[in-house]
């Protein structure tokens, strides 16, 4: 990983070469050879309708975290542990690829120590994110999910042993739920602990193959500790599942501790940096205290009580689809800078325009863009809500668990639907950059792989969730949150038809809200009414028969329900210059979701062809008038170019010497390689008589 | 590369014991630990519909290339040149990936000039590009690109100076077409070849950094000669684009010639064992004979003849196009064999069902199989036409000018619409596979990647070709082909509403049709009319208004046409044992087609909402009844093991044994690596009390 200098200085001389020949060339030049980017970029800014600075502020709530965004940047930058060394990034071996990560983490603990803003901590690790995934994950692992299981489901006592050595990583904690055999079916796990009355211990166990902890970040090399999910039996009886932490590796040499068995899990498609791994356990024996008991209890004396909810034990689960919201702003907003980008220099066709104004591309791209600006305002309505109800474990148990459903069935809603057109996004912007995207150096193909680790379905949930809530609205129940519209189904459902009369009416958020509240409704209670006729027997077979149809309703329902979170959100912003920006593209995303679902519009005859042709039309205009801040929107995103590594996504538009620049700076040599002497060389000779 | 036995023993020894203390785990076993999907695939084997063989058939077009295939799959299995040594493929660097498919191209070649069957020479080729994309490309590159380059466009006399070694591999051809700044809009690249009158040679320059040829397949290391396509100057005069063949480097020792400047592109988002290039020509002398002269021609006398239509120079456009839909199939059937096989094989739920089973999951997977069928049928129809074609070009110029306008229209609709839902079917693939598809060892990431470089779009220009089509024939002119239904479309659009009753008729193919055709003509002569009042000036502008309505024309128009062929292809086998179930397939890609475009019928008023909820019911009825084939569908493709690379796919359906013998046979130590001790100790280590 050492940049040999020589080399180095070699590739940069060759590089230099390739740049300065340029300007001679321009004499035969039939085009010329002055870039338009620049120029082209330059004209976008200052046309904006809206001050970037301001936009940004909003992206990261206030002046405060912008400064400190912009020093965290420069410390990475400049910080020989921080940054990613000679070589780019995708030429590392995997090898090379961990050590960095690694390294990376490791300094940005030891920063932490020093840093004395938290504002500026947070945003450090936040800055991290963008520049690496791997790195992200690796502490997405740790200070998320290892230490969420011991804030969430670990009593008082429990939080005093563990969350300082946490912080401070003097262990290294991994999250061992998934296993070979059993991903997201929880109840299906074989992992067993079972209760050893003689010495007050939990065995963890386990039984078979599929039963293997599998795709464990951090389990491959580095952790020192795991939480793992485990059926808890005790004299005998299954109790369900809970969550023990184990030992793993020695922290003093690193070597595995007896009886466990650990691995990695090899290439992936993408996030080399991080030690996916996979676990064994065989009869590993930890302390009783090394049961999470805030909710099921084990005491000193045998007595076993279980938690009062086995829905508690997946709670954990409810901010790790929330991420989905943070984790695709990351990888969204800087495939979008770069596709975006890459549109207004890029210029082709009769009278070489710029590509971004040809419709299918701005169509294809400007709801993204205003899509993440949706992702950013949601997730934190989201994370402010979350945070207020993960307050409760500590304070209010029955506040707990009260909120604890419908922050289920949002999140679980919301993963299925975001992260599906979130990959819809993604493909936009590797098409919009052509053969482009394909070159590793221009970080979207990167992204793409690193945003497959969270897709995941999770609209079958959701489902569930509404047909529940609906039955609970329909006994008179009052059902809260985001199935609150349940409660009126009977008169949302009193018309039939919309009172669309003209495209304006499709610029109110309410009457948004409106048409995807009646269609939801109509849907579930449509659904609820054939799985209630089904009865309990015939209940799984007809929730099968129905699935298609159901997933789409758990679409239309998160789609309505993040539209108004959204307004929710902007609301706050009202008072800033910005709001008007924010609210178009709020407009746009209403549109896109009533045009996502027209075909149920239409289908039900709440809409006919002319209010169909409306929704278009608007849709097209309301996309061609966001195209005009394209570049001012997604700079206020604030990506550095070292952040981005990507040159045709470089913000100062002069991208081809910056592309080929990367690409010469990664050739070894121009000599022919080894294997074209053993290969190719005794082809080519070959005499033409030859018959051999 | 080689492998380094000791330590590939000790891995081996490492993977043995995981497998053998397997058993003994039962004891303490919840679940039972006998895998299940043996018996699943072999209970779905039992219940086929058809044999399996009868269909393997039908792909492969008879008997005899069944046998051939078979002897080649066996061939590259045991040939330690093909096959692939140590050490998982995603696992090599890029220079034994590169080394690795230059072994396999020369052992292929040597092989091909002892193997006298030439069924089995051509099965060899197409059993290795189903092993390595890598392989195909460059194959692809000198034996289709290069060398169609010479027969399309060179003389005879050029054909015999020219093919022979070409066949031979005496020289290493590529294609240099692309660009840095121009793509695929070939008008506008920068590549000059000026003639010099003094020597009767062509001088061919890259006059900017944009002209760079960019991505050429085999540039970057291996070709000793390349056509390129350049604008032709002579005396001062553009007159368009030609071919010309120019050397790159000596065969005797790999260099670079002079004036030439070529290097590798670097690492790609898939197929690193291809060393795309890029290429700058520095006032480079070729003769006046290595231009291709069959329609230009420059006599020894300085007498330049421009081409009758400047159309022909992108007629290799057209089997670059068409070769999608081979491309596809082999990229497609592997990620279904691994789909659909880990779908019946991976039990999950309330009753522990196969995943297969799971409405979303057979309605997402099951259509994808009967695409990949429908390419095979119809990929076989278009290559019959376009060799036709392709032959006209030695002896009918005329035939050959009159053809190839509904060619380039056809190709460039399939490659658009097609493109499109084969990367939805693989993005289906992934997402039935859970986690596990994001390992590289189960090898749909990598066939992900590998695809990328097939989506471009194409449905701009084919909605070009109906548009102009259209004119001619509302202008009373007949036209031929794919546009035939335009000669009618005043009687096509004198109905405006379906006239189905019943679901019944929906699985008439002429029906189907004809809804499809209405539904054409429809959309064409609206757009038509649009233009047409635009008129020459408002143009271009016009269209680029109506570009998302375009497209979604080109799209319906291409679907219908693909049907339609399909139902010719299948025709010919109307007597064989599986007519029944292509003919089902059929159905079922006509219903999708349907159900993908029933947001226009429904806009248009063609159909209502009770049409409507008819496509969508038998949509999903079909896909049930296509589901109870899924595996013999899967199977008749017979792509062996050891070509899948994906223990989750594995024949036999025993795949976690296999899996994990794959991801610990890639494991190098269990010790911890040294970045632990660099990076994690110190850390893990740090006194509590320490501020530092």
């Amino acid at each position: 990983m050492e940049p040999n200098s020589t080399s180095a200085l070699a590739r940069l001389a060759a590089v230099q070469n390739h740049l300065t020949i340029q300007p001679c060339f321009q004499r035969h030049a039939i085009h010329n050879d002055q870039p338009t980017g620049p120029a082209d970029l330059a004209r976008e800014r200052a046309n904006a309708s809206f001050k970037v600075e301001d936009m940004t502020e909003v992206l990261l709530r206030g002046k405060e975290n912008v400064e400190a965004m912009a020093l965290a940047f420069q410390m990475i930058q400049r910080d020989p542990d921080l940054r990613m060394r000679a070589g780019h990034h995708h030429d590392l071996t995997r090898a090379e690829d961990r050590e960095q990560t690694m390294r990376q983490i490791a300094r940005t603990i030891e920063l932490r120590k020093q840093i004395k803003d938290p504002r500026l901590q947070q945003a450090l690790f936040t800055a991290m994110s963008f520049y690496s995934e791997s790195f992200s994950m690796r502490i997405y692992v740790h200070e998320m999910l290892f230490k969420q299981a011991v804030t969430l489901f670990g009593t008082s006592e429990q939080q005093d042993q563990w969350l300082a050595d946490i912080e401070a990583w003097r262990v290294i904690g991994c999250f061992a739920m998934t296993e070979l055999g059993t991903s997201s079916n929880l109840r299906g796990l074989e992992t067993t602990s079972t209760y050893d009355r003689a010495t007050n211990e939990w065995v963890i166990h386990s039984p078979t193959l599929t039963s293997t902890k599998w795709w464990i970040g951090m389990a491959g090399e580095t952790a020192t500790h795991t939480v793992a999910i485990c059926q808890t039996i005790v004299d005998g009886e299954n109790h369900g599942i809970n969550w023990f932490i184990v030992p793993l590796r020695d922290p003093k040499t690193g070597r595995l501790l007896p009886g466990v068995t650990a691995g990695d899990i090899g290439h992936k498609s993408a996030r080399q940096g991080l030690d996916n791994g996979w676990i064994q356990f065989t009869s590993v024996r930890i302390p009783r205290q090394n049961m999470m008991m805030k909710w099921a209890s084990m005491t000193p004396e045998g007595e076993f009580t279980p938690s009062p909810n086995p829905v508690l034990s997946y709670a954990t689960l409810i901010p790790e689809r929330f991420t989905l919201l943070g984790g695709s702003q990351v990888i969204l907003s800087q495939s979008l800078t770069i596709a975006v980008r890459y549109g207004a220099v890029r210029r082709q066709g009769n009278h070489d325009e710029q590509i971004l104004d040809y419709q299918t591309h701005y169509t294809s791209l400007m709801p993204g863009v205003a899509f993440i600006y949706a992702l950013n305002i949601v997730d934190h309505e989201l994370m402010t809500k979350w945070n207020e109800v993960a307050g409760y474990a500590q304070t209010d148990a029955g506040a707990f668990m009260r909120e604890i459903p419908d922050q289920h069935g949002v999140s679980a809603g919301f993963k299925g639907a975001m992260s599906w057109y979130a990959t819809e996004v993604l493909e936009n912007c590797r098409r919009a950059c052509g053969g482009h995207a394909y070159s590793s150096y221009n970080a979207i193909a990167g992204l793409i792989g690193d945003y497959g680790v969270m897709t995941t379905g999770g609209g079958d949930n959701a489902a569930r969730y509404l047909i529940t809530t609906l039955k609970w609205a329909q006994e008179g129940q009052e059902v809260l949150g985001s199935v609150s519209y349940l409660n009126d189904y009977k008169k949302v459902l009193s018309t039939s038809k919309t009172t669309l009369q003209d495209s304006r009416d499709l610029l109110h958020h309410d009457f948004v809200i409106d048409v995807l509240t009646w269609a939801s409704a109509k849907k579930a209670t449509e659904m609820g009414t054939i799985l209630a006729e089904a009865g309990k027997t015939g209940f799984d077979e007809a929730w099968n028969t129905n699935q298609t149809e159901l997933v789409r309703l758990a679409d239309v329902h998160s789609w309505r329900y993040f539209l108004i979170l959204y307004q929710q959100g902007i609301n706050r912003h009202k008072h800033t210059p910005v709001y008007e920006a924010l609210r178009k593209m709020g407009q746009l995303m209403s549109t896109f979701v009533l045009q996502k679902h027209l075909d149920l519009f239409l289908e039900e005859g709440y809409f006919d062809g002319s209010h169909a042709k409306m929704v278009r039309q608007l849709f097209l205009e309301q996309c061609k008038d966001l195209r005009k801040d394209a570049i001012p929107l997604i700079d206020a995103w604030a990506i550095p170019d070292f952040i981005l590594k990507a040159p045709i996504g470089k913000y100062d538009g002069n991208i081809y010497p910056a592309y080929f620049g990367t690409v010469t700076a990664a050739q070894k040599s121009y000599e022919a390689p080894a294997y074209w002497h053993k290969y190719a060389h005794p082809m080519l000779n070959a005499k033409k008589s030859c018959k051999c």
